[in-house]
Protein backbone atom coordinates (compact mmCIF):
# COMPACT_ATOMS: atom_id res chain seq x y z
CA UNK A 1 0.00 0.00 0.00
CA UNK A 2 1.31 3.46 -0.61
CA UNK A 3 1.86 4.23 3.49
CA UNK A 4 4.57 1.50 2.38
CA UNK A 5 5.52 1.41 -0.93
CA UNK A 6 7.60 4.36 -1.72
CA UNK A 7 8.53 3.18 -5.46
CA UNK A 8 11.42 1.23 -5.83
CA UNK A 9 15.30 2.07 -5.56
CA UNK A 10 17.61 1.55 -8.22
CA UNK A 11 20.49 4.24 -8.70
CA UNK A 12 20.12 7.93 -9.15
CA UNK A 13 16.38 7.58 -8.06
CA UNK A 14 15.24 10.16 -4.57
CA UNK A 15 12.55 10.70 -2.47
CA UNK A 16 9.82 12.94 -4.05
CA UNK A 17 10.69 16.79 -2.82
CA UNK A 18 7.81 18.83 -1.36
CA UNK A 19 8.54 20.43 -3.78
CA UNK A 20 6.88 18.28 -6.22
CA UNK A 21 3.78 17.64 -4.43
CA UNK A 22 0.66 17.46 -6.72
CA UNK A 23 2.89 16.98 -9.63
CA UNK A 24 0.74 15.08 -12.31
CA UNK A 25 1.93 13.81 -15.56
CA UNK A 26 -1.58 15.45 -17.64
CA UNK A 27 -0.64 14.34 -21.39
CA UNK A 28 1.53 13.34 -24.11
CA UNK A 29 1.10 14.68 -27.56
CA UNK A 30 1.61 13.71 -30.81
CA UNK A 31 1.40 15.21 -34.33
CA UNK A 32 -1.59 14.01 -36.59
CA UNK A 33 -1.60 14.83 -40.31
CA UNK A 34 -5.61 14.68 -40.74
CA UNK A 35 -7.59 14.71 -37.30
CA UNK A 36 -10.43 13.48 -38.79
CA UNK A 37 -8.67 10.42 -39.32
CA UNK A 38 -7.32 10.12 -36.29
CA UNK A 39 -10.25 10.88 -34.40
CA UNK A 40 -11.95 7.92 -36.42
CA UNK A 41 -9.11 5.72 -35.65
CA UNK A 42 -8.83 6.42 -31.70
CA UNK A 43 -12.65 7.09 -30.86
CA UNK A 44 -13.76 3.78 -32.70
CA UNK A 45 -11.28 1.41 -32.30
CA UNK A 46 -9.75 2.63 -29.19
CA UNK A 47 -12.98 4.06 -27.42
CA UNK A 48 -11.49 7.65 -26.97
CA UNK A 49 -13.73 10.68 -25.99
CA UNK A 50 -12.65 14.20 -27.12
CA UNK A 51 -12.75 16.36 -23.82
CA UNK A 52 -11.47 19.52 -25.38
CA UNK A 53 -10.21 20.89 -28.71
CA UNK A 54 -8.40 24.16 -28.68
CA UNK A 55 -8.01 26.48 -31.69
CA UNK A 56 -5.14 28.73 -32.28
CA UNK A 57 -6.32 30.93 -35.32
CA UNK A 58 -3.11 33.30 -35.26
CA UNK A 59 -0.73 30.05 -34.93
CA UNK A 60 -3.08 28.25 -37.21
CA UNK A 61 -3.38 25.20 -35.05
CA UNK A 62 -5.91 22.77 -33.05
CA UNK A 63 -5.25 20.64 -30.35
CA UNK A 64 -7.18 17.79 -28.88
CA UNK A 65 -7.54 16.42 -25.37
CA UNK A 66 -8.78 12.43 -25.67
CA UNK A 67 -9.42 10.09 -22.99
CA UNK A 68 -11.37 6.70 -22.00
CA UNK A 69 -14.39 7.96 -20.10
CA UNK A 70 -14.83 6.61 -16.98
CA UNK A 71 -18.14 5.73 -14.79
CA UNK A 72 -16.52 8.02 -12.17
CA UNK A 73 -15.40 10.76 -14.15
CA UNK A 74 -17.21 14.38 -13.38
CA UNK A 75 -16.90 16.61 -16.78
CA UNK A 76 -17.79 19.71 -16.79
CA UNK A 77 -20.43 20.67 -19.64
CA UNK A 78 -19.04 24.29 -19.18
CA UNK A 79 -15.91 24.61 -21.51
CA UNK A 80 -14.10 26.63 -19.64
CA UNK A 81 -13.80 24.57 -17.04
CA UNK A 82 -13.63 21.54 -18.69
CA UNK A 83 -10.21 23.18 -20.22
CA UNK A 84 -9.32 23.13 -16.07
CA UNK A 85 -10.81 19.67 -15.69
CA UNK A 86 -8.78 18.11 -18.49
CA UNK A 87 -5.46 19.58 -17.33
CA UNK A 88 -6.04 18.15 -14.09
CA UNK A 89 -6.23 14.55 -15.20
CA UNK A 90 -3.59 11.81 -15.85
CA UNK A 91 -2.55 10.17 -18.48
CA UNK A 92 -4.80 12.32 -21.56
CA UNK A 93 -3.58 11.94 -25.63
CA UNK A 94 -3.01 15.27 -26.50
CA UNK A 95 -3.10 15.36 -31.00
CA UNK A 96 -1.30 18.58 -32.68
CA UNK A 97 -3.46 19.41 -36.14
CA UNK A 98 -0.80 21.97 -38.17
CA UNK A 99 -4.03 23.04 -40.23
CA UNK A 100 -3.55 21.91 -43.90
CA UNK A 101 -1.03 19.62 -43.21
CA UNK A 102 -4.27 17.12 -43.76
CA UNK A 103 -3.55 17.94 -47.61
CA UNK A 104 -0.17 16.21 -47.97
CA UNK A 105 0.45 12.83 -49.51
CA UNK A 106 1.16 9.80 -47.58
CA UNK A 107 2.39 9.34 -43.66
CA UNK A 108 4.39 12.53 -42.92
CA UNK A 109 5.49 12.13 -39.52
CA UNK A 110 8.09 10.40 -37.72
CA UNK A 111 7.08 7.44 -35.29
CA UNK A 112 10.21 7.71 -33.20
CA UNK A 113 11.27 3.79 -34.23
CA UNK A 114 13.03 4.00 -37.49
CA UNK A 115 16.05 6.27 -37.11
CA UNK A 116 16.54 8.81 -35.41
CA UNK A 117 15.05 6.74 -32.39
CA UNK A 118 13.53 8.51 -29.42
CA UNK A 119 9.65 8.38 -28.70
CA UNK A 120 8.63 4.61 -28.40
CA UNK A 121 5.09 4.41 -28.77
CA UNK A 122 1.69 4.47 -26.39
CA UNK A 123 -0.15 1.43 -25.03
CA UNK A 124 -3.29 0.61 -23.50
CA UNK A 125 -4.52 -1.39 -21.13
CA UNK A 126 -7.36 -3.99 -22.16
CA UNK A 127 -9.36 -6.51 -19.85
CA UNK A 128 -9.25 -8.92 -22.41
CA UNK A 129 -6.50 -9.12 -24.52
CA UNK A 130 -8.08 -11.92 -27.47
CA UNK A 131 -10.91 -10.04 -27.48
CA UNK A 132 -8.78 -6.95 -28.45
CA UNK A 133 -7.15 -8.57 -31.18
CA UNK A 134 -10.62 -9.71 -33.00
CA UNK A 135 -11.51 -5.93 -32.55
CA UNK A 136 -8.41 -4.56 -34.05
CA UNK A 137 -9.06 -7.02 -36.97
CA UNK A 138 -12.25 -6.28 -37.05
CA UNK A 139 -11.47 -2.63 -37.96
CA UNK A 140 -8.65 -3.94 -40.12
CA UNK A 141 -6.14 -2.07 -37.64
CA UNK A 142 -2.42 -3.05 -39.24
CA UNK A 143 -0.43 -5.47 -36.74
CA UNK A 144 3.74 -5.13 -36.09
CA UNK A 145 3.18 -7.77 -33.90
CA UNK A 146 0.18 -10.00 -32.88
CA UNK A 147 0.48 -11.70 -29.41
CA UNK A 148 2.03 -15.05 -30.13
CA UNK A 149 4.66 -13.53 -32.50
CA UNK A 150 8.63 -12.62 -30.86
CA UNK A 151 9.75 -12.66 -27.80
CA UNK A 152 7.33 -10.93 -26.36
CA UNK A 153 4.23 -13.12 -25.72
CA UNK A 154 0.89 -11.62 -25.14
CA UNK A 155 2.25 -7.94 -26.06
CA UNK A 156 0.17 -6.41 -29.23
CA UNK A 157 1.74 -3.51 -30.88
CA UNK A 158 -0.37 -1.90 -33.88
CA UNK A 159 0.03 1.14 -35.62
CA UNK A 160 -2.41 4.44 -35.74
CA UNK A 161 -3.11 6.55 -39.19
CA UNK A 162 0.26 8.19 -38.87
CA UNK A 163 2.36 5.44 -38.15
CA UNK A 164 2.86 5.49 -34.56
CA UNK A 165 2.99 2.22 -32.49
CA UNK A 166 0.48 1.69 -30.25
CA UNK A 167 1.09 -1.38 -27.71
CA UNK A 168 -1.84 -3.25 -26.07
CA UNK A 169 -1.38 -5.37 -23.10
CA UNK A 170 -3.70 -7.32 -20.67
CA UNK A 171 -2.37 -6.52 -17.14
CA UNK A 172 -3.62 -9.98 -15.93
CA UNK A 173 -1.12 -11.29 -18.19
CA UNK A 174 1.70 -9.12 -16.88
CA UNK A 175 2.37 -10.41 -14.03
CA UNK A 176 5.72 -12.11 -14.64
CA UNK A 177 7.20 -10.04 -17.61
CA UNK A 178 10.43 -9.27 -17.61
CA UNK A 179 11.49 -11.03 -14.23
CA UNK A 180 15.21 -11.38 -14.09
CA UNK B 1 -21.19 15.00 -15.50
CA UNK B 2 -20.09 11.75 -16.95
CA UNK B 3 -23.67 11.16 -17.48
CA UNK B 4 -24.59 13.86 -19.78
CA UNK B 5 -20.98 14.69 -20.89
CA UNK B 6 -20.29 12.05 -24.20
CA UNK B 7 -16.90 13.78 -25.32
CA UNK B 8 -16.83 16.82 -27.68
CA UNK B 9 -18.39 16.21 -31.34
CA UNK B 10 -16.22 16.72 -34.26
CA UNK B 11 -15.58 15.54 -37.72
CA UNK B 12 -14.71 12.01 -37.57
CA UNK B 13 -15.71 11.18 -33.61
CA UNK B 14 -17.57 7.82 -32.84
CA UNK B 15 -19.53 7.03 -29.93
CA UNK B 16 -16.90 4.32 -28.27
CA UNK B 17 -18.15 1.15 -28.92
CA UNK B 18 -19.11 -1.66 -26.19
CA UNK B 19 -15.90 -3.77 -27.46
CA UNK B 20 -13.55 -1.02 -26.04
CA UNK B 21 -15.04 -0.97 -22.53
CA UNK B 22 -12.42 -0.59 -20.15
CA UNK B 23 -9.67 0.18 -22.56
CA UNK B 24 -7.17 2.84 -20.46
CA UNK B 25 -4.28 4.86 -21.70
CA UNK B 26 -1.46 2.97 -19.54
CA UNK B 27 1.94 4.98 -21.08
CA UNK B 28 4.19 6.36 -22.93
CA UNK B 29 7.55 5.22 -23.97
CA UNK B 30 10.61 7.44 -24.14
CA UNK B 31 14.06 6.05 -24.58
CA UNK B 32 16.62 7.45 -22.11
CA UNK B 33 20.75 7.19 -22.41
CA UNK B 34 21.14 6.70 -19.06
CA UNK B 35 18.31 5.68 -16.81
CA UNK B 36 20.64 7.06 -13.76
CA UNK B 37 20.24 10.51 -15.30
CA UNK B 38 16.52 10.51 -16.04
CA UNK B 39 15.77 8.86 -13.09
CA UNK B 40 17.23 11.60 -10.82
CA UNK B 41 16.10 13.95 -13.03
CA UNK B 42 12.35 12.77 -13.37
CA UNK B 43 12.85 11.76 -9.07
CA UNK B 44 14.04 15.06 -7.87
CA UNK B 45 12.93 17.58 -10.22
CA UNK B 46 9.00 16.09 -11.13
CA UNK B 47 8.74 14.18 -8.02
CA UNK B 48 8.16 10.59 -10.06
CA UNK B 49 8.46 7.18 -8.37
CA UNK B 50 9.47 3.71 -10.34
CA UNK B 51 6.70 1.96 -9.61
CA UNK B 52 8.67 -1.65 -11.49
CA UNK B 53 11.70 -2.22 -13.47
CA UNK B 54 11.43 -5.14 -15.73
CA UNK B 55 14.70 -6.41 -17.50
CA UNK B 56 14.84 -8.16 -20.00
CA UNK B 57 18.31 -10.12 -20.16
CA UNK B 58 18.73 -12.20 -24.05
CA UNK B 59 17.01 -8.79 -25.83
CA UNK B 60 20.06 -6.42 -23.43
CA UNK B 61 17.12 -3.94 -21.94
CA UNK B 62 15.33 -2.75 -19.15
CA UNK B 63 12.21 -0.88 -18.94
CA UNK B 64 11.07 1.44 -16.11
CA UNK B 65 7.67 2.60 -14.77
CA UNK B 66 6.95 5.70 -13.76
CA UNK B 67 4.51 7.61 -11.85
CA UNK B 68 3.83 10.30 -8.80
CA UNK B 69 2.34 8.19 -5.93
CA UNK B 70 -1.02 9.92 -4.77
CA UNK B 71 -2.39 9.32 -1.28
CA UNK B 72 -4.91 6.87 -2.30
CA UNK B 73 -2.84 4.60 -4.56
CA UNK B 74 -3.16 1.35 -3.39
CA UNK B 75 0.37 -0.06 -5.28
CA UNK B 76 0.70 -3.87 -3.93
CA UNK B 77 4.19 -4.55 -1.93
CA UNK B 78 4.67 -8.20 -4.50
CA UNK B 79 6.48 -7.46 -7.46
CA UNK B 80 4.09 -9.41 -9.53
CA UNK B 81 1.18 -8.15 -8.37
CA UNK B 82 3.15 -4.62 -8.71
CA UNK B 83 3.18 -5.15 -12.45
CA UNK B 84 -0.28 -6.19 -12.90
CA UNK B 85 -1.12 -2.83 -11.01
CA UNK B 86 1.31 -0.89 -13.26
CA UNK B 87 -0.48 -2.09 -16.17
CA UNK B 88 -4.10 -1.33 -14.54
CA UNK B 89 -2.74 2.89 -14.23
CA UNK B 90 -3.61 5.82 -16.22
CA UNK B 91 -0.86 7.73 -17.34
CA UNK B 92 2.49 6.40 -16.54
CA UNK B 93 5.88 7.46 -18.57
CA UNK B 94 7.94 4.20 -19.64
CA UNK B 95 11.67 4.70 -19.80
CA UNK B 96 13.67 2.09 -22.19
CA UNK B 97 17.40 1.42 -21.03
CA UNK B 98 19.32 0.11 -23.59
CA UNK B 99 21.77 -1.35 -22.03
CA UNK B 100 25.46 0.39 -22.85
CA UNK B 101 23.76 3.41 -24.49
CA UNK B 102 24.95 5.64 -21.76
CA UNK B 103 28.62 5.15 -22.81
CA UNK B 104 27.74 6.95 -25.91
CA UNK B 105 28.86 10.56 -26.15
CA UNK B 106 26.10 13.56 -26.05
CA UNK B 107 22.45 13.16 -26.99
CA UNK B 108 21.70 9.98 -29.04
CA UNK B 109 17.66 10.46 -29.02
CA UNK B 110 15.47 12.50 -31.23
CA UNK B 111 13.40 14.55 -29.39
CA UNK B 112 10.51 14.57 -32.45
CA UNK B 113 10.83 18.11 -32.41
CA UNK B 114 13.13 18.50 -34.83
CA UNK B 115 12.75 17.52 -38.12
CA UNK B 116 11.91 14.65 -38.73
CA UNK B 117 8.95 15.67 -36.81
CA UNK B 118 6.50 13.05 -34.90
CA UNK B 119 6.19 13.01 -30.77
CA UNK B 120 5.72 16.54 -29.72
CA UNK B 121 6.24 15.97 -25.46
CA UNK B 122 4.85 14.93 -22.19
CA UNK B 123 3.04 17.70 -20.02
CA UNK B 124 2.78 17.56 -16.00
CA UNK B 125 -0.22 19.58 -14.47
CA UNK B 126 1.30 21.74 -11.29
CA UNK B 127 -0.38 23.46 -8.60
CA UNK B 128 1.46 26.71 -8.56
CA UNK B 129 3.23 27.33 -11.87
CA UNK B 130 5.47 30.73 -10.67
CA UNK B 131 6.68 27.72 -8.08
CA UNK B 132 7.55 25.07 -10.23
CA UNK B 133 9.20 27.72 -12.36
CA UNK B 134 11.44 28.69 -8.97
CA UNK B 135 12.06 25.09 -8.32
CA UNK B 136 13.15 24.49 -11.88
CA UNK B 137 15.40 26.87 -11.40
CA UNK B 138 17.07 26.09 -8.32
CA UNK B 139 17.70 22.59 -9.91
CA UNK B 140 19.17 23.89 -13.18
CA UNK B 141 16.53 23.08 -15.11
CA UNK B 142 17.12 24.01 -19.19
CA UNK B 143 14.13 26.33 -20.41
CA UNK B 144 12.45 26.02 -23.78
CA UNK B 145 10.17 28.57 -22.71
CA UNK B 146 9.18 30.29 -19.77
CA UNK B 147 5.53 31.30 -19.01
CA UNK B 148 6.13 35.21 -19.89
CA UNK B 149 7.62 34.17 -23.33
CA UNK B 150 5.98 33.57 -26.40
CA UNK B 151 2.50 33.75 -27.74
CA UNK B 152 1.52 31.04 -25.39
CA UNK B 153 1.30 32.92 -21.61
CA UNK B 154 1.49 30.75 -18.50
CA UNK B 155 2.73 27.88 -20.23
CA UNK B 156 5.99 26.73 -19.57
CA UNK B 157 8.52 23.95 -21.67
CA UNK B 158 11.52 22.36 -20.22
CA UNK B 159 14.01 19.66 -21.49
CA UNK B 160 15.05 16.56 -19.83
CA UNK B 161 18.31 14.83 -19.76
CA UNK B 162 18.02 13.16 -23.55
CA UNK B 163 16.64 16.27 -24.76
CA UNK B 164 12.74 15.46 -24.60
CA UNK B 165 10.24 18.29 -24.07
CA UNK B 166 8.27 18.84 -21.12
CA UNK B 167 5.31 21.08 -20.92
CA UNK B 168 4.48 22.74 -17.75
CA UNK B 169 0.83 24.02 -17.04
CA UNK B 170 -0.95 24.62 -14.04
CA UNK B 171 -4.55 23.91 -14.79
CA UNK B 172 -6.68 26.54 -12.69
CA UNK B 173 -4.51 29.37 -15.49
CA UNK B 174 -5.92 27.05 -18.84
CA UNK B 175 -9.58 27.73 -18.42
CA UNK B 176 -9.18 30.31 -21.59
CA UNK B 177 -6.90 29.05 -23.41
CA UNK B 178 -7.14 28.84 -27.24
CA UNK B 179 -10.74 29.59 -27.33
CA UNK B 180 -11.51 30.43 -30.87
Amino acid sequence: MHDNFQGEQHPGVEPAPEATRGFRLNHSMLRVKDPEVSLAFYSRVFGMSVLRRLDFEEMQFSLYFLANLEADDQVPEDAAARSTWTFQQRGLLEFTHNWGSEEQEGRIYHDGNAEPQGFGHICFAVPDLHAAVAWFDENDVEFIKRPEQGKLKDVVFVKDPDGYWIEVVQPSLMANMGDA
